[in-house]
């Protein structure tokens, strides 16, 4: 646990059975498949994983499930930031046991307009009650859905209190500017930036960050590994511009979930994948052909997802 | 459980110990005190409550030791919207096991911009999956902290589907034509309208709404509870000018919540009621002076809290 993950994290979909939960088998196939195509870790748990529509019992059974159907827990970054303090504490420490690489760490979300003392404080508590050298926080921002974000003055109070706890952001805000602003201000405190979108990637790495963590790399790990695989050599920015192509067909469904299942269910030729839980909605017959249509049109494939 | 619950509910705010725990004793004596002075009902574990703020276990625990010591379950409306289904159906079947007159339930909250077939959806499973005719379900609007609202034609489809479960609404949305036009809608097929604040009483109840369920009542049971029962009298404006005077001061603060607890600190003479769980933060001993110096300047007490 003290090697650092980069590169290319996948915030895992979660396919779940016809009842609704979550399904252990398809799930850990899946892991395996990002894993072997590009992806040097996995963002369990985040907002693509529907993780918020699980509970925490659930949350934990998955991860354990994961891990003993072989998948290492040093390449697993799961999702535990909860609006309960103790929700949070709970998955954190059980995800430190298990020997999880990091935790991702939405701020508690309910509340808006929360000083960031009282941010502050959420963060310092789960860090203190989970009392463990081992854990890395990855702090989660992505104000446009949780709405609460991470100020950056907050990470520099964190980094001053818990150098070797808090390690790294996954910047979801999609707004470069604030991304290079985190990086300038605490990469050189061994602070790990990771953009929230592949389509940040190469700029990302330019800058100073350490990878992406992206929805994307569910379905296109091959691609976005490869961007970081070969940042530093001339092809990069073709590279770029093809994973850019790709995630511009994903973003313009009517939602991305959703869509990113639909394709994972075409290229698996597994229908089961298509399920979303409430209040999500699966793409309709005619969204998802529209969808592999476009994505077919151009070149993308899903290589090994049916072996 | 037959009979439906009208007038005035307090979201009761929660205590918590020094190590953040709920108090479960002081918290009984709040909701002994609030059914003694003016309330009809108590919504716990609602906005006010820091509901979100405490685990699906912590909540079940606390209603269970609350009507353990004697608060009559029939008064109970507690919050059990989660984001995830299935902790909002542990939580609602729980409720209804313990004979709660009904659930106050928040829209799963985390995804954003989510398509009303997905909120329908997202009810329609916790009322199946609870499946118990005594269920009665009070949709929880309120947009300016969960972002996610109860869209009016919502409330028409689940209504059609589930005419007996489906039973009201609060609505916090702060906009009294929305309010008004849910009661024109809906009043007339016995769904019940609450107001999300004391303010909009008056006019709720001449409207054709049965109540309000709002903060205010933590700490103005006696003067919400008048108008309530005053309402056709003459003296209805005066008493409502009086309650909005009392409500708006504690608006002004910084927070509402704290300001809750730091005023019940105050009159109950128990400073440990100020206390509040991360993301909030507790009122600075100035900002409490203020606020007290502004309520008891209005002439406010909180009767018998101190007996």
């Amino acid at each position: 646990m003290s090697e650092r993950l980069r590169g290319v994290l996948a915030p895992v979909v979660t396919p779940f059975r016809r009842d609704l939960t979550p399904d252990r088998e398809r799930f850990a196939r899946h892991c395996r498949w990002l894993l072997g195509h590009g992806c040097d870790g996995l963002a369990v748990f985040g907002t693509n994983s529907e993780a918020n529509s699980l509970s925490v019992g659930e949350r934990k059974e998955l991860l354990s499930a994961l891990v003993a159907a072989g998948v290492p827990a040093g390449r697993l970054v799961p999702g535990t930031g909860c609006c309960a303090l103790t929700d949070t504490v709970e998955l954190t420490a059980h995800a430190v046991k298990l020997g999880c690489a990091g935790v991702l760490m939405l701020p508690p979300f309910y509340y808006k307009g929360v000083p960031e003392d009282g941010l502050y404080r959420s963060f310092a508590e789960v860090i203190e009650r989970v009392g463990d050298e081992r854990l890395r926080v990855y702090l989660y921002h992505i104000p446009p859905v949780s709405q609460v974000g991470i100020p950056i003055g907050l990470i520099g109070r964190l980094l001053d209190a818990y150098p070797k706890a808090v390690a790294g952001i996954k910047d979801s805000s999609g707004d470069w500017s604030h991304t290079r602003r985190v990086i300038e201000a605490y990469a050189a405190r061994g602070f790990d930036v990771f953009a929230g979108s592949e389509v940040f990637l190469l700029q990302t790495l330019r800058a100073g960050g350490v990878g992406c963590i992206t929805a994307g790399a569910n379905v296109n790990p091959h691609g976005i590994g490869r961007v970081y695989e070969r940042w530093r050599s001339p092809e990069a920015e073709s590279l770029q511009a093809s994973i850019d192509g790709v995630r511009k067909i994903l973003q313009a469904q009517v939602s991305m979930i959703p869509a990113l299942k639909a394709t994972i269910a075409h290229f698996a030729r597994d229908p089961e994948w298509r399920r979303v839980r409430p209040p999500l909605v699966e793409l309709t017959d005619e969204q998802q052909a529209g969808l592999i249509a476009e994505l077919t049109g151009a070149g993308f494939e899903m290589p090994g997802l049916r072996d």
